[in-house]
Formats: structure tokens, sequence, C-alpha cells
């Protein structure tokens, strides 16, 4: 049955992609479909609340659609207590583009999936992925350990900052100037926006100087309402995946990408582990728990015998 | 050595005691010690910083000591970016109180510690705990998730807050409000604290009511430049450890203490052997991530294998 809907969302259907990503949400991912992932463009796009990044991934999209690129988007919103909400968003926006099966979007409420919300959202964008779809933009907020490191499993990650919220440059702040790739001020329309581009670019310049070869992260001002520099945006994004092609350094990105997802898979694991266990009276878990809390081996010796014996 | 060292830190050596101390941050703990450990009551004071935690501490650490409890305390000081730091002002504070071996003071930068905070936090109190003092304080920023992992890992949860910072009550919006076993308000010589007092137990009530024979979180005002009220919160958290030994409730809470102490060690450890063992090309860790990278293995299944194998 997965496996007949892996071919179907393989051959394009979007009712089997649907189904397949509520599957991945649920923590059931259909394992053979990621033997026919890996191929997609992956581009992060993240910022903080009030950013654009949600008008920004919309306006890529249609840019990428006309240079004729099957285009994924999957969007974090965690504005969103039900992933029920979130699909009925799908539902409406889906409809607008029904005529146009080169474009997939898909909500994820970022308190709906259960076993991690980093490990549900990367198996959503394995669905697309092996369905063909070749940039694939996952939309998060860039607060918050879970939505950064999804961020950071995109091979290309684009950092969004508003002009004019606060003092300064809010990435700064929230830790994730470091982790882009192609920096992007919105609002390019408004005032305060040349303002926001030169602070940023202060703050980068500040930062280590780049490598010879290595890849600078452009900052580009856009303005998705007067539709200008979404082209350049886009043309940054294609060149940074081109480069990491071309430099051999997709293989050391894509190597860490699948690092820091198996940690999080084993994270996952290991905290379910110990919480189911522990309600079962008697059995090795709970047999270590309980001579850790009666002070007869230390955490890291029942650590251990966890790992091995387990 | 090590060994000697226990016993010497048993017998009450203080050079004893922080030479195991500073192991334990360097994450060697001395194992034989957590054998003679489990005994002392383990309170967790924290609170939103400038609620006046650390004032309070040092007010309460006094009132133990005027009824002869030998009293030890843990700060986890964030502002602290090197343990040097904090060790020095440990040695200032420490000589105030030199003619008093019945008070230990430590302070742990919160960032110096490696493997873990919360491990190394719980290793140095189970230092004091093994060199018999009574009552162990914790005390914690009530911000992130590794203070309030610290926090619960007491027997006792105090949570202090501030009259007047903000709109209401800041430990409700830290998310804090709901493990505290105590809840003070400090500072109770502004004109704001009775209000902050009345918005607590309100807040309080709203939530579940407690069962027959449930402890009651009670709201306590102090203020440690008077000395009003320290004697109070005292009792309170002294009656708390009273009621959990009397209803039973010492045993649950020791094991949940003990389950999530044990995933926590687990956690760094599985994120310190994916990560050293990344460096090392062939092995299995690194063949694991490869076979990620080249999708040829969903990391549900590496991380199967990697539970299992490693």
């Amino acid at each position: 049955m997965p496996n007949d809907l892996v071919s179907q969302a393989m051959a394009g259907n979007a009712r089997a992609i649907a189904r397949l990503m509520t599957l991945a949400e649920r923590g059931q991912p259909a394992r053979a479909l990621y033997g026919h992932a890996g191929r997609a463009h992956i581009a992060g796009v993240t910022g903080v609340p009030g950013s654009g990044k949600s008008t920004l991934v919309r306006a890529l999209a249609g840019q990428a659609r006309q240079r004729g690129l099957r285009v994924g988007v999957v969007a974090i919103d965690p504005s969103s207590p039900f992933s029920g909400g979130a699909i009925l968003g799908d539902r409406i926006r889906m409809a607008d583009l029904s005529t146009d099966d080169g474009v997939f979007i898909r909500s994820m409420a970022s308190r709906g999936a259960m076993g991690g919300l980093s490990a549900a959202a990367l198996d959503v964008v394995d669905v697309l992925d092996a369905a063909g779809f070749d940039l694939i933009m996952i939309e998060t907020v860039g607060v918050g350990q879970d939505e950064i490191d999804i961020a950071r499993a995109a091979h290309t990650v684009c950092v969004v900052s508003a002009p004019g919220m606060g003092d300064g440059v809010q990435a700064i702040k929230s830790g994730i100037l470091e982790i882009a790739d192609v920096h992007v001020v919105s609002k390019a329309d408004k005032p305060e926006a040349q303002r926001t581009v030169s602070d940023l670019k202060e703050a980068l310049s500040l930062g280590e100087h780049p490598a010879a070869g290595a890849w600078t992260p452009p900052v580009l001002a856009s303005s998705a309402d007067q539709g200008s520099g979404i082209g350049e945006v886009l043309d940054a994004i294609l060149a940074h995946y081109a480069w990491l092609q071309s430099s051999a350094q997709l293989a050391v990105r894509v190597r860490a990408i699948a690092g820091r997802r198996l940690l999080k898979v084993v994270e996952d694991q290991v905290r379910n582990r110990l919480d189911l266990q522990q309600a079962r009276a008697g059995d090795h878990v709970a047999q270590l728990v309980d001579r850790v809390a009666r002070h007869e081996l230390h955490p890291l010796q029942a650590a251990a015998e966890f790992l091995t014996n387990d």
C-alpha cells in the first residue's frame, strides 16, 4: 500500500503526495521513498516573524515556475496549533494553483508533528523530492532550536530580514545570521530598507573573511509587493547551489545534513524509549532508572549500559 | 586519587570538595561519590533575571544555618562566560564565610561546563550531597531548557517572581510556573508586591484543582533586604520535603529525576559519539552517515542500527 502510494507520488499524483506527507507528519514516513529522494535543490527560507518570509517564498515560487522549475514549498507555521488548520490552509492555497501541477505547497503546524518536528518536516520534504520537484523551499521561523535545525537541513539557507523592526538587524540577535548563504532584506520599498542592507553588510564584514574560493553570502533587497529583486534572490539561491556542486562542497554539506538528521532521529528515539519504557516496571530501562534513583549506579554508568545492552 | 578525594570530601575537607567539583564540571565526576549521595534535600530556586534569586538564596542559607542545617549552594551564573570567573567569585564569597564550614557556595558558569551543563551541575550537587550537607540549593535562571531541567532535578522547586517587572507575572510567560512547589514574590517592600501575589494566586487558581492529599504550592512574599518572610519561605521549602516523605511522593519524584538525568546523559553521549566519530572515516557511525547521505538508508533505519549495533 505505501509502495503503491510511492509510485503514484513519483508519477505526480497530488493525492498520493499529500497522503505520504500526512504519514510523514505522523512519524510514519514511507521508507521506500527515501531512496528516490536526494535529487532536488532544497532551500531553507527563514527569518523572524513579520520579516515577510511567506510573501517572499510565494514570489520566489512564481518566479521559479516562470523559469520552468517544478517547485515545492513546505511551510512550518508555528501559529497553527493543529495540523488540521494547516491542511485547510493548504487546500485554499492549492485551489488557487489547481491548474498548475508544477507547484505543491504544504503547511505544517509546528505543534502538530509528533516524534520530532524536524524529522517530520524533512520526511515531508523527501516526498516532494522523490516526486521530482526541482526546487523545494522550506519556510521556517528563525526562532527556536527546532526551526533553526530545519533551516540548516537545506542546501541553501536564505535569511530574511525586514527593515525597521527595532534596533538593527533581528537576524543578528536570533543567531541565524551565520547560517545564511543568501541574505534578503524584504520590503525594499520601505525607506529604512537601505539602512538595514548596510547594517547587515557591516555586521557580515565584522565576521571572518571568507577563504579564497569560498562562497560570500550576498545581501539582496527585494520587494514582493513591487515585484522587485525577486529574480535576483532566485538567481543567488540557484548560484549558491551551482557553487556547491562545482566546488565539491555539496557532498560535504549533504553529509553534514545527514549527520545532523541522524542525530535528531536517534535523540527522538532515545527520548521515546526512555519515556515509554519507564511505564513498564521490571524491564531493563526501568531497572536502570531505579538503580540510578537508589544511587547504585551513576547516570554515566547507566547511560553506558543503556547504549550497549538495550 | 579520586577515591582519596572522595573520603576527604566526605570528611568535610573544603579543598577536596572544590577539587571534585572542578572534575565534575569537566565531565569527569568521581563515580564513587554517587553512592554516597542521595541523602540531602535538594531545593531548586529559579526565576527570571532580576527577580532577586541570589539575594533570596543567600538569606535562606543564613536562615538555614541559624537552624543548624549544613547548607550548600550551587549557583548557575549565565553571565559568567568562564568558569574561572565564577570560581574567583566563589573565593570572594567563601572568604566571607571562611569561619563557617557549614556553608559551601559554588558558582558555575553556564557556558563553562562541557558535556552538558545539566549533567555537570547535578554532579556538582552530588559532591555537596556526599559531603553531608543537609540542604542544597541550586540557583538557576528560569529561562532556557537547560536551566529549567536543572531546576526540575530538585526535590523542591521554588520559583521567584519580582514585583513590577512589566505586565503581570514573568514566571507565567517563561513556563516555569507549573513546576513550582513554592512561589516566592521577592522584594516585598515594593508597593507592587501585593499585586504580584494576587496575580500569582489568581493564575494558580485557574489551573487544575489539586487532588485530596496533594501539595498546594503556597505563594509567599519575602524581602531579603528587610529580612521579612525568609523564615516562612524556608519553612515552606522544608514542609514540602516533609510532605514528599510522608506521602511517599519522594520516591516517585526521585525516580522521575533519575529518569530525566539518565536521559540527559544518554543524549549528551549520543551527541558526542555521533559528533566525534564523524571525523574518523570508515568507522560504523561514519558509514551510517554516509549511507544516509547517499539515500541508501532512511535516518530511522540508520538510527535503529546505531542504537542496536554501535
